[in-house]
Order: structure tokens, then C-alpha cells, then sequence
């Protein structure tokens, strides 16, 4: 079953805005077995937008269209799919009624410009008519065709728990099983996964795929199910060679992260760390409390992006600042010795380095990072060169720090057994 | 002047990587004078890249492609543009020789995968021999078509210093000069900006358009040069007049950040800030940090996610952790006293809230948050109540944080004058 996505929006065609749904879309899509054929961004001119709806409707099963549907003056989709389908708009009852009864709740906005979203065209079956989100189903020349607002939390409810379950059960017999994994790979070079993984030559129908995502490369396994091949065992095998190549250069699979990978090795072997940032500057901590339950394993730290506070916070002594710089390997071994005895964790993480564009020296050029490590047996000191810009520099800065602590982690996970 | 923009690959259309060449693209030319007619997004498909291709041949002025012309087996930009447009594949000797001279310094791959890289359409010139980035221009029926390469870092290089002013200099009578700003609001609903705006009665040459962008609401102002209108001093007129209605709702304008204009701020009173973290974990610091140059007014802080740290690294009596507990107005002022006192900065900033999913209690449920601020004079305690997910809240409160601080600086001006 193909499907093609339509974005609707001058802020997306103007790149003021990054264009997040299409891409959940099509994600979730994917993910449940469906062929994206295309995907368009085009702004508010009706027109256009017509004649795109028009042309996909001739070529997929199924269309995805985002944006457009407010209150705002500048909302045209109705009006569009209006004209393009030649389908009269008309009050949906029930969406008036609702505005008209949560009005004072709402803001004291004039009903006209709230009743806007209340005028929807003809056959439009709306998704959600308990909640105030904007999003309907019209089914044209047999084709479902859903129409969802562009606010990315709206649209990607609406996604998950309407249109989903809608396409599961429109046309059943086209839905062949699909097998896919990412593996997440770190500190190898997309040259370099290709050619280990070309080394295997695997089956025809395991589809390969590899994407540079900066500071990563990932790599795509499919394998569809054509009732000729035995998907599933064929996936099986696949996997386990890519492993054999890569080994643990994968540091996770499809949606994991390195901050949550590190995570879960922390609450597995029951530790808890601290870590203290100079260049990151949070950047480090930020990314390790993005995931719930992270206060199990992470203490928390010092952002010591001033020497005062690294003698301060961290105890490192003035001297050191002076005779060797704040970027220095025996700097990031006093801030990770003391970010872990001032916390009382069992690991202390500490980052220090020139992220740039000004501060590099002939010595210690732009993208020189230093990351130290503590632990209850022993305290080491890792020297890296960076390129790129500042944000690659602390990005770059920020996930080898983690991949120093999952490489630590793995090594006690092999002791142990 | 039109433009087209075709993103190719299949890590894009199934939504693994969000698609921020395309975005990057529209917003440049789009800033540079351009419409964007349409962008598209398609898979590593021969005949899909070739019907797309064509079609915006026909319609637009210009076309810039991405992605697929990397040395991996899925690349096939080359090859797809080869066949629809008619031109045998040529190596191109420049690029070769580049390769095979450098081959020892790059990578220990076979010849054969790079020099993919030099077979490309006749016709092809690219875009900088010199090195070692994929990226040529095509001249098709006398329209510029850019095949740029899908690594944003590459692309964006080769969109500024090459696309943009080869296309300046192509049809220069076509390029009328357009104005426009976005003025970025915060704590002010879109449908509250719409309204007021609209009572403005703006001359309808005066384009604006409304863009939630969470946690913010993006207003742009576009007058574009038609010949008839005095579009410079209309923009003028329009800019000040949505001034008179949002007044300082409006905290930046274009690409400003609520951390920037918060660190202009800062320097501008030569005031220096440190910050104590608690739901946050570490957002607010890395956000000012990502600025070049954030050392002069920011000294670092404390991400104090345990109690423990709470108590050890910012002075917050145990007793009052005991009490009140760690997300409690009296919390916020005893973190922000100490991390001010600690860090000898002239501001503290300090938050403590329950970002969720789990922790939340009757009394303090998920997004309850208490923002306190200390400075020379005084120390005060916001509390906030913030709707969403977990991102949404940490978001919200960072965010909200730094607009205290944006609101207690501006204030400072005021008196000074």
C-alpha cells in the first residue's frame, strides 16, 4: 500500500521551520509496513495545493496531509480541498456546538474566527470531535485522505490513535509483514561499515542502507516479506552477521540513544555517576536527564565553565589551572577525581576542551577536548581532536564521553560473568 | 525567481532522519529573494529522481537536489539523472586524479567504491574540485539544476558559498528585493496574536503569517517589492506598528534565541549569571553555552538532579529539603541564594520542578515548577504550572527561566535611563 505525505505551510517552504511531522509520518508508516511513494512541502496557495492532492490521489492508496487547518488567516486547506475536490464546505454541527459551549473557556477570541475550524468539506468525517484538535478523513474515489492540523503534538496524536488504526483495517490483504532494524554505530567511518558489511554478502532481499547522522552512521536492515523468501528466518541471520563485522562499534539498535544505552548499562551493574562539563557546558547532563527514571543512575554534576568555579566546585587546585591551562589532561583528571568525591558517586565523567570558534592555540587548536574518567579503582585521562564547528566540536565532545563510559561499563559487565 | 527542492533518500522518506537539508535550502533562498515553488522528498529510486526532475524542469527557474551521490550502493542520484535527462555518466578526470592521489591519506577502500564519485552526467561541473565534497551543476534547457551532496555539513557549505551566488548572478533582472522579519513572542497565544494584529487593519501588500513554534509563536511580516508600492517604507510602517500591540512579548527578532538575547542583555549591564538545575538537568546551561562567547556573562552552575547535591553543592538546609521538599518555593530561593553566593555571580537563576512522566502527587502534580531568581537586591520565587509531555515541561521551564531573568534585565534599562 503506497501513501504520499503532504506538508502544508509558508513557514515550512520558507525553512523557517523545520518540518518535523512529515517525517513522524512517515516514520510511523514505515514502521507498520506501508511504502511512503513521496513526500511534499508546499506553502499556502491553494492552487498548489490542489493540484498536489490531485495528482496523489491518482498515484497512491492513501494520503497524509499536514498544516493549514487553524484559525488563522492564512489557514487555506479547506478552502483548497474545496475547490480542488469540488466539495462544498459546511458546518460541522458538532464542532460548532462544541466551540460554542467552551467559548468562554477558551479565550475571548470572536466566535467568527473560532467557527472557522467548524467549516469543513463536504463528507469530511472529523478524527477527534471530543478534543479541540482540527483533523478529518475524506474518503475520495475510494481513497482515504486525512487531513491533520500542522501543530506537531496534535498531528502526531491524531497519527498514532486515528489514522493508524484507520489504514490497519482499510485494505487488509495488502499488509505484508516488514523487518527492519537500525543498527547504531559510533567511532567507524561509513566507508569503513560498507565495506565490512559488503564483505558478507548478504541475500539480495536484505535490503542495506546507510546513513551518516552526525556524530553516528546508521545502518538499515530490511527485509520484506514476499511469501517467496522466509523473511523472518532470513532477518535473523542477517542480523547476527552484521554483528559478526561490527561488533560493538553498534552501540545500540533502532530508536535507543548513547545517554540511554549508558543509562541502562548504569541501573544493570547499579552504579551512579556525576559528571562535571567545561565545553559541553550541560550539555552532557541535559541529554542523560532527557530520559525518565534517569535519577536512578545520574547524581547530577557542576557546569564549571569558569576556572572559579572548577577550583570552587571541583577542588582543582589554582596551580594546575596556571601551569598547565584549563584544557589539560591533568585538569580533566582533577575535575572527574573531584566532581566524584564532592557528589559521593560511584563514577565521576569530566569534559574539558577549546569548542571554539575563538580560543584555539598553536597548542591547543580549536576541537582539542580532554575527557577524564573516575572510578573506584582507578582515575584516566583520554586526549581527543575534534573537527568541525563548535556545535560538532561539543556534540562530538559530549557522546564520546558517554561511549568512554558504555566502553568502561561493558568491560565490568565481561568480568563479571 | 522559482525554485524547486528534491531531498533524496530512503532514510528520509521512511522518517529515520528528519529531512533538514530541504529546510535549510528554503530558507536561504527564500531570505536570498526566492519563491520556493515546492519541495519534495523521494526514495533512492532511479525513476522516481528522474520523474520528479523533470517535472520541475518544466515549471520552475532553478532546481536544487540532494542527497544520493555518496560512493554506497544506494546512491543513485547519479545514475537516475543520467537516464531521465538523457546524459551518459562520464568520469570526470579532475575529481579522479584527486581521489587516486589521495587515496593512501583518506581510507584503505577499494578504488573502485570512490571512484563512483567521479562518474557523473555529462555536462556535469562541479562545484569545488578542490575538495573532497560530492556537488556539481547541471545546465538543462537553460536552467541551473545544483545536485548538492545529502551531508548537511557538506550541503550547507556548498548552498552558501557556491548555489547562492552562482544563482545571484543568473538572472538578475528577475530578483526584486523583498523585506521581511519574523518577530518571535513568548507567553502570548496565537490566536491573542492573531487578534491583535488584526486590529491593526495592516495594508494588505503587508503578508503576515502565523507560525506556532512550542514554545514560542513566530509572527512574519513579507513585503515584497512589486514596483508599485513604496515596499521599504511600508515594512518600516508595519514593523512598528505590530510593535505598538506586542510590545515586549516580542523578546527577539529573525534568528534570534531566548538565550541570546539574555546574554546580550547580561553583557550589556555587565552582569554575570550562574545557574542551579534541578528538572532541567543541565537544558538551561547548554543553551547558553551553545553560543560562541558565553564565558563572558555565564560562570557555570550546578545540576544538582539528587538531594544530596541539593544540600553539598548548594548550601539548601536538609531540613528544608525535609519539610517543604525538593520542589517547593522555599527549595527554588535556598538553590538560587547558593548558587549565587557559591559562584560569587551576580544573578542566580535556580529551577525545581516535576518534568514527569512519574513523580507527580496531588499537590504537586506532573509540570508544577517553582523558577527562583536572587540578584544583589533581592531573591524571588515564581511558581509555574506547565502543560505537556516531559520534554514539553523541561522546555517550558527553561524557557520560562530565562525569560524571568530577560524581564528582571530589561527592567534594570528602564531604571537606568
Amino acid at each position: 500500500m503506497k501513501v504520499e505525505i503532504i506538508a502544508i505551510g509558508d513557514e515550512l517552504t520558507s525553512g523557517r521551520i523545520l518540518n518535523t511531522t512529515s517525517s513522524f509520518a512517515a516514520r510511523n508508516l514505515f514502521d507498520a509496513g506501508y511504502e511512503i511513494y513521496a513526500m511534499h512541502t508546499i506553502g499556502d496557495t491553494p492552487s498548489l495545493i490542489g493540484e498536489a492532492l490531485k495528482r496523489a490521489i491518482c498515484r497512491v492508496d492513501a494520503v497524509v496531509v499536514t498544516g493549514g487547518l487553524g484559525t488563522t488567516d492564512d489557514d487555506l486547506t479547506n478552502e483548497a480541498v474545496s475547490k480542488a475536490l469540488n466539495r462544498p464546505t459546511l458546518p460541522n454541527l458538532e464542532i460548532l456546538s462544541n466551540i460554542r459551549a467552551h467559548l468562554d473557556e477558551i479565550t475571548n477570541a470572536p466566535v467568527g474566527e473560532l467557527e472557522k475550524l467548524a467549516w469543513l468539506p463536504e463528507g469530511a468525517q472529523v478524527l477527534n470531535p471530543q478534543s479541540n484538535m482540527a483533523g478529518y478523513l475524506l474518503v475520495h474515489e475510494d481513497k482515504p485522505i486525512f487531513f491533520l492540523p500542522g501543530v506537531p503534538s496534535q498531528m502526531k496524536q491524531l497519527m498514532v490513535e486515528q489514522v493508524l488504526p484507520t489504514l490497519s483495517t482499510w485494505h487488509k490483504n495488502h499488509h505484508l509483514t516488514t523487518y527492519q532494524r537500525i543498527f547504531r554505530i559510533f567511532n567507524l567511518p561509513e566507508i569503513e561499515v560498507n565495506r565490512r558489511i559488503s564483505s558478507l554478502d548478504l541475500d539480495p532481499d536484505a535490503n542495506i542502507g546507510y546513513y551518516p547522522v552526525f556524530p553516528e552512521v546508521h545502518l538499515s536492515l530490511i527485509v520484506r516479506d514476499k511469501k517467496t523468501n522466509d523473511a523472518k528466518k532470513l532477518f535473523k541471520s542477517s542480523c547476527k552477521a552484521i554483528y559478526t563485522v561490527l561488533g560493538d562499534a553498534i552501540y545500540g539498535q533502532n530508536r535507543d540513544s548513547m545517554e540511554r544505552v549508558v543509562g541502562k548499562l548504569l541501573k544493570k551493574n547499579n552504579l551512579q555517576l556525576a559528571v562535571a562539563e567545561s565545553c559541553t557546558g550541560g550539555l552532557i547532563s541535559k541529554k542523560l536527564t532527557d530520559s525518565p527514571g534517569s535519577s536512578s543512575y545520574f547524581l547530577g554534576g557542576v557546569v564549571s565553565y569558569a576556572n572559579s568555579l572548577k577550583s570552587g566546585y571541583l577542588g582543582v587546585p589554582t596551580e594546575l589551572l596556571e601551569k598547565y591551562g584549563a584544557v589539560s589532561r591533568e585538569v580533566a583528571e582533577s575535575m572527574a577525581v573531584g566532581v566524584k568525591y564532592n557528589s559521593l558517586s560511584d563514577i565521576g565523567l569530566a569534559v574539558t576542551g577549546v569548542a571554539g570558534p575563538d580560543g584555539g592555540t598553536e597548542d591547543k587548536p580549536v576541537g582539542t577536548a580532554y575527557i577524564g574518567i573516575s572510578t573506584s579503582e582507578a582515575t584516566w585521562v583520554t586526549k581527543f581532536h575534534f573537527p568541525g564547528d563548535r556545535w560538532q566540536v561539543r556534540t562530538l565532545t559530549a557522546q564520546s564521553g558517554l561511549e568512554l563510559i558504555r566502553k568502561y561499563l561493558l568491560q565490568l559487565g565481561i568480568e563479571e560473568e
